[in-house]
């Protein structure tokens, strides 16, 4: 099957791998009706995150059930399910405490990547979580960003207490950023502050729910936000980029006593203890529990109540990967999805 | 009247200063029956934190109110009162928040010191909290303890979400640390891990409600939390000490989703951005505010529910305060109380 591969930086090639089997008794096999390239696959394009030898990519996945090992006794296959970048037991008690990416028997949710035609999820019963029924097409999208950038903005708006009477800052545009303001809506925020100078951004932030636009960045935008909350700063502020700027730009912009959801994940971050402690701020966040959302966004996406696929403004064949990644990385798209050719014609003889 | 001065790190002397008056219609005057060093009197002392010129000290304090200036209302002559190290207004939205030391009017609670006999306090009537009637003098040194370091290892209890069913533990065995196990039991946590390696600290951490002492610091001090938790760390830390090794050993104590409260105030620390992410911890601390807990803290010592006094084990006159700080500097006492001598016997004319 076809499988994208990241070799060295800027180098993602897709080439033919063996098709995945079943190792474990508690592993799936699920058949990817589409397939994406996240914001995080971007830091080793970049070269910031080390590239070790050939690395198949992708963690962001939602398909068919094709097999299951002779442990799984809650999912089957035929099943249409959405799954998460790290797999869980779900219950231990960091699962039941609700934070299953950092599970005691967490392993990769995508070993062997997930920008393929099918992958291998270990711990299926704890990871995976089934759609009511087979989607419709146009709800693959969604149920795909549910896998993470969605679940990611809407633990990043938790995690920010975002909610009634808040006033809620995001710092990113990303598709994470971009549904941190679709959660904080949700969430019942009053207002919704997005930070972006990029026009289409801009528009999907209005979309899902944004209320104003701060164009400028840094200390500049902090003050931007304090002129729009009474120069006292947002009670909510959800980080989604994971830099120095962005994290002490989310920090700064939040009030005493308010709350820091961080969900851009950290590179070379060093937060200055003094500043942090008279800030009075609540910082919490890390890699997002998404399997504890898992359920309610899929019932959102079910009864489309919202649309988070919107994030999706480039696809591409799984093939033209490199594309893609060349479009993130130069903000041309937002997030691109990347479709596998239909398994019949390719003739891999394995239909 | 007498005042303890800090004339250079280690340099501490108490000299004759004039006695404070009414500046702003908002102040008070009060008369302080007991005063005392904080353990963040150290700082300055041991040269961390600059001294700029001679430095009256000390910003804990309760005593009876003597004059009041003419736009305060709710505060009078006569009454015994507890304040707190910043004054605030305690009606704008921060403080209404609860956290009125980071209020938007903020002053300094004890701008000319308050290791004297007699001091100025800010914004009375949004600062100071008074007692039912005049206190027993048994009661003064814990009513005095209320306006620091009570307030202060309680903020780091409630910061740290303390509260039944959990585990918490406190890293630091000063006063803040055995009040914050003081809070911790009083919050209701059902286990309270003390680090401590003094023997009287211990004792007092164990009066106190302390169920565990562990001795070992740093990562031998993370690994035996670990080993009194399944291997998965406290739910609540307090950090009461603003090192960054202090700092650093409650975050990895913490278990994924739980809470640190960290009330030591931080002195070059910098907290590691990676790290932290992948910690799950939330993070919350800074300055408490005193005055959000101080009615609660004083129905508590006047009811003799609480004895945080007992974090008193060495009284001093006034003018040995040097003493007291050496006291403290090399751990020979917890927290030393000190006595202004009885104000007629000084003839200073002021009676």
């Amino acid at each position: 099957m076809r499988v994208a591969v990241m070799y060295a930086p800027g180098d993602v090639r897709v080439e033919d791998r063996p098709e995945p089997t079943i190792l474990a008794p508690t592993d799936a096999i699920i058949r990817l009706p589409a397939t994406c390239i996240c914001g995080s696959d971007l830091w080793p394009y970049w070269g910031v995150e080390a590239v070790d030898g050939p690395r198949p990519m992708g963690h962001e996945y939602a398909g068919i059930v094709e097999d299951i090992g002779s442990a799984v006794t809650t999912i089957r296959p035929g099943q249409f399910v959405v799954g998460s970048f790290f797999a869980s037991d779900n219950t231990c008690e960091i699962c039941r405490a609700g934070y299953q990416t950092s599970c005691l028997n967490r392993e990769p949710g995508a070993p062997d990547g997930a920008q393929a035609e099918r992958m291998r999820v270990p711990l299926a019963d704890g990871t995976l979580v089934a759609t009511p029924d087979i989607p419709a097409d146009d709800l693959i999208p969604s149920l795909l960003a549910a896998s993470d950038v969605l679940g990611t903005g809407w633990f990043g708006a938790v995690a920010a207490q975002a909610g009634p009477g808040k006033t809620v800052a995001v710092v990113g545009d990303g598709a994470v950023g971009l549904l941190g303001v679709l959660a904080a809506k949700q969430l019942g925020a009053e207002r919704i502050i997005a930070m972006s100078r990029h026009q289409p951004r801009q528009q999907l932030a209005l979309e899902y729910g944004g209320t104003h636009i701060v164009e400028e960045r840094g200390d500049a935008g902090v003050e931007r936000v304090k002129d729009l909350t009474n120069g006292l700063g947002a009670h909510s502020v959800i980080e989604a980029v994971g830099t120095q700027e962005s994290m002490m730009q989310a920090i700064r912009a939040t009030r005493p006593g308010g709350h820091v959801g961080y969900v851009g994940v950290n590179h070379n971050v060093s937060l200055p203890g003094e500043e942090l402690f008279f800030s009075h701020v609540h910082l919490h966040g890390g890699p997002a529990p998404v399997r504890r959302f898992l359920p309610k966004l899929i019932d959102l996406i079910w009864n489309r109540r919202i649309d988070p696929g919107k994030v999706f403004d480039l696809e591409l064949p799984l093939d033209q990967a490199a594309a893609g990644y060349q479009a993130m990385d130069t903000r041309q798209a937002i997030k691109v999805l990347l479709r596998p050719e239909p398994v019949l014609t390719r003739g891999t003889g394995k239909a």
